[in-house]
């Protein structure tokens, strides 16, 4: 397997933690829309042993803006995006499994995405990188698993976007997925998230600094970053919850921007955004929320039914949440409908949480039994 | 009554039809938050016949962005925003009834708002206009009402922020209303209205042509108007209607933009949004929507109940749709459940329509016969 060292050799367009690998696919690198990449570098962080069989891997795909870094470890303490989620008895269980996390193809955590550098140019790809699909970041994911020599994975777990990716890769490599789990996540989003991503989009296609993708990375589109990510945050969180947490309240944080922020959920959203905006870069995020809205598993058959058929895992957990706007509980239940009908087994879990999509993010409460019930049968 | 002819001698900042009468209130017009204005022109049109006792007129008050213009006249036979709602033997009855819609204060149509010419400098008010509430807006009503020579007033009705003014004018002049009528309206927005009306004004104000407010009305901010216009889109109409109208279907009219329009509900989107960033101007929004997120009954008390026992209304409907996110039915039935417990008596209906928070303008086949019985009660 060969490991890229981080150091002046592999250029990412965002910081990565200590622990993050890098590893390269030789290309081309064919796009499932067309185009192609010379090559593809992933970055991806691991936990637990791989056994000498090569046989107790869990995949671990992303929603769109996590890192690779999943989970704290010896390379780098800082708490992962689902700390709790992994680890020594925990529900992901590092004493059982070989997880891996990869950083998405098309982000900007390591992975080749928008933000690389183009060997063609010398510049980043900006629009020039090929329109990303979901399967296109599963058949990356699925080339970092490869390399490792690892024929059939014992899970394949995604969240959100993830989700989405998860069930590519069960749909792409039917017989390397033992144990399929789709989290707040469906086989194709509605025309209400369609909007709303394409609403997020055009906040950052309006903002002038945006410059048809070719802004500069010392200048790129704040306003239109912080917007969009504000959009998202009214579909990742319930009303009820903002409700409670918020209601009316005023801020102490009052700014005196003529319709500033005035109102405690106003001030929420800001910091949200803020530390967002610098974080994540504006070309790779409307390639993944593109990728997110051109995804349909029916496109791999004559429909819903025969793209789901393709799946071949052995058992399939589908969970989601009451409040989901984004993924609504219908959307889990026409998944799990769909892989029951053709002949799946299917443990279908609708949690109540408050949290709205964000849910498996925050409610480790709820959702932590549900996994750790299934992967215990893995 | 002091009848403005529309000419020269009347500015409104947006065009009005024929039909449209305007009238002067002397000023000052002190606003509730602070500041006044020297005068207050009110555009307003009527339909049916004044009782010589002037005991028979309905106010009607608009949502955010309407006219005047509800319903055809002979001096205007474009179709009204409600034009099937009012009229002979229609649910609100012009046989029966002299009904008056105003447009509201801080709107463009006519009536006096940011887009207004301010006497003192001979330019638009712009943000030197004073902050503006859902009470100006009553008590602006109010005006045009006691110019009219009328003492009481047989019902007054109002959707969405119009169901707001409503409430205001009923706590405002408790004994000036003899019925109430609150449709997709509440006491007081959610957390999570406030958070999508503060999304719309920041789409608004990061448009570079805003300008701090001062925009040329020859150049308006249409990119931040566009977006603020779909943001709205997504809060007025229901995920399950358009899930059923659109689905994942693709648009005809694909435009070459990168990350353009491809799927019908972009298509959708971007039609309405363009209708919609010429006619209606970009200060009056912020002003309106701020003022919608500012009213809260229980500041007219100690608290909702204190408020909501001003109302002295012989008879109260509210009527909401199970399916609107912007005023969900919980917070209908906190208005009809506070009513209620102030001794006030209420009819509340909640309805199956999918068309969410907008319903009150496209289905009338559930509205109307609501609004009917009761009026027939009036």
């Amino acid at each position: 397997m060969q490991l890229l060292k981080l150091g002046p050799a592999v250029t990412t367009a965002r910081p990565v933690g200590a622990a993050t690998r890098m590893l390269r696919l030789d290309g081309p690198f064919r796009m499932r829309r067309g185009g192609t990449l010379p090559h593809v570098d992933m970055a991806f962080e691991t936990w637990g042993e791989l056994s000498p069989a090569r046989d107790n891997a869990v995949l671990l795909l992303t929603g769109l803006s996590p890192k690779a870094h999943a989970k704290s470890s010896a390379d780098d303490p800082s708490p992962g995006w689902w700390e709790e989620m992994i680890g020594p008895g925990n529900p992901i269980d590092t004493d059982r499994f070989f997880v891996v996390c990869v950083n998405n193809l098309g982000s900007c955590f390591g992975s080749t995405g928008p933000a690389s550098l183009n060997p063609a140019t010398g510049r980043p790809y900006g629009l020039d990188f090929p329109t990303l699909t979901i399967e296109d970041m599963a058949a990356a994911a699925h080339g970092v698993v490869q390399r490792m020599g690892i024929h059939r994975l014992r899970a394949v777990i995604g969240p959100s976007l993830g989700g989405m990716t998860a069930l590519a890769y069960a749909v792409q490599y039917p017989d390397e997925v033992a144990n399929l789990v789709s989290i707040s996540s469906a086989a194709r989003v509605s025309a209400r998230a369609i909007a709303v991503h394409s609403l997020q989009r055009e906040a950052i296609r309006c903002d002038p600094t945006w410059r048809d993708g070719n802004y500069s990375p010392d200048h790129p589109p704040v306003d239109g970053m912080r917007l969009a990510r504000k959009i998202g945050m009214t579909s990742y969180r319930s009303a009820r919850e903002w409700e409670g947490r918020f209601g009316r309240e005023r801020t102490e944080l009052w700014d005196d921007e003529p319709f500033g922020i005035e109102f405690e959920v106003e001030s929420y959203l800001e910091a949200h955004a803020r530390k967002f905006v610098n974080a994540f870069d504006a070309n790779c995020y409307l390639y993944l929320s593109r990728a997110m809205d051109l995804f349909d598993v029916a496109e791999h058959g004559g429909g819903l039914d025969a793209g789901l058929s393709r799946v071949r895992a052995d058992r399939t957990l589908v969970v989601g949440v009451e409040t989901d706007t984004l993924f609504p509980p219908h959307q889990q239940r026409e998944l799990a409908l769909g892989l029951r009908a053709v002949g799946r087994t299917v443990h279908h879990v609708e949690l109540p949480s408050i949290q709205g999509h964000d849910a498996f993010l925050v409610d480790l409460d709820h959702f932590g039994p549900v996994i750790a019930e299934f992967m215990s049968g893995v």
